[in-house]
């Protein structure tokens, strides 16, 4: 049987390991990339070595950053009593979407998953920790996802921050905006139920 | 609002530049590279810069290659009478999938598509001419797509060659094998009605 040949073919493998792409979203990518002008096939190879070179984690709060430190930490304006807990960047970017909060963030990179070998020691709870301890932090916010690794997750760490003075609170649950109660499911309305406010 | 920073962001216009690729996977995909082993992510980048570095057309048949011929034009147990005509080089891996021909192919490299700007000269049909008036070629199989612009396209073709004498052929049309009737659309059913074949 014939093939593409051996360079089109490692590209096909290559996109076939991204996630969410299978071989023949790989296959049409890797054709696209042969018939667009060369600039662009290599506007994107630049592209991505270049993240793994410049980008890194901040030294504080580990959301990434193309210095030593985020521009969150980095700005004066923001809250420094408040550190809303997160798993990952992109959860950052949703809660910066909303354009209300103004305190810090620490991004743990991932949850505690058992299953998956994920341990505490493997996230960034111990800077957490440290940041805690020096004192300025007055509230945390739990923002790991609704799943049970990430409740699992909140309950590790409010547990290991239960010495310190800080106020530890997590986002509301309850039914989402806009959809009908019909749909909602049995844990959405039992949260709904449980943390129901005065009208 | 916070960004991602200047490379990251660069990195997701240029995933979300690709076909069937959004913001949103565009943003995963970035993402997932950075959390990835580094030589992972170089991986990726150097296959794309090789793949327009080292691949080619085929200088007889337009498929793709890594030297200036094909393995299919170079493989002497090919039937060099007979030459399918395909739109694309996926076209030519879908047929070759089969195992059963054992004849050349065209690449067309597209189709005549009037409305994207597409004029049979954009194509390689004068190079595919050529190939006929050299005189081996005794049956040119038509395999454009099954499309207003794929027959158009074939109708174009066998115009050009009708002084020739080769015989021009197309694939068979009727109903797929598997599908039931009641799904059938109506060209299909008429396709299929009038190539009726004894039974």
């Amino acid at each position: 049987m014939a093939s593409y040949g051996e360079t089109v073919n490692t590209l096909i493998e290559q996109f076939a390991r991204l996630p969410g792409i299978g071989r023949k979203s790989a296959e049409r990518l890797a054709y696209h990339l042969l018939r667009v002008p060369p600039q662009e096939a290599f506007a994107l190879a630049d592209a991505i070595r270049q993240v793994r070179e410049r980008v890194q984690h901040c030294e504080i709060c580990y959301m990434l950053a193309e210095e030593s430190t985020c521009e969150i930490c980095q700005n004066p304006n923001r809250d420094t009593s408040t550190i809303c807990i997160v798993e990952q960047p992109r959860d950052v970017m949703a809660l910066e979407q909303i354009g209300t909060y103004k305190g810090l963030y620490h991004v743990l990179l991932g949850r505690i998953a058992p299953l998956d070998g994920v341990g505490p020691e493997d996230l960034t709870i111990e800077p957490l920790v440290e940041r805690v301890q020096a004192g300025t932090v007055e509230e945390i916010i739990m923002a790991t996802n609704p799943t049970v690794e990430g409740d699992g997750t909140a309950l590790y760490i409010s547990n290991r921050l239960q010495d310190f003075p800080v106020k530890v609170t997590r986002l509301a649950r309850g039914i989402n905006a806009g959809t009908v109660l019909e749909y909602a499911n049995r844990e959405m309305l039992s949260d709904a139920l449980n943390g129901r406010q005065a009208f």
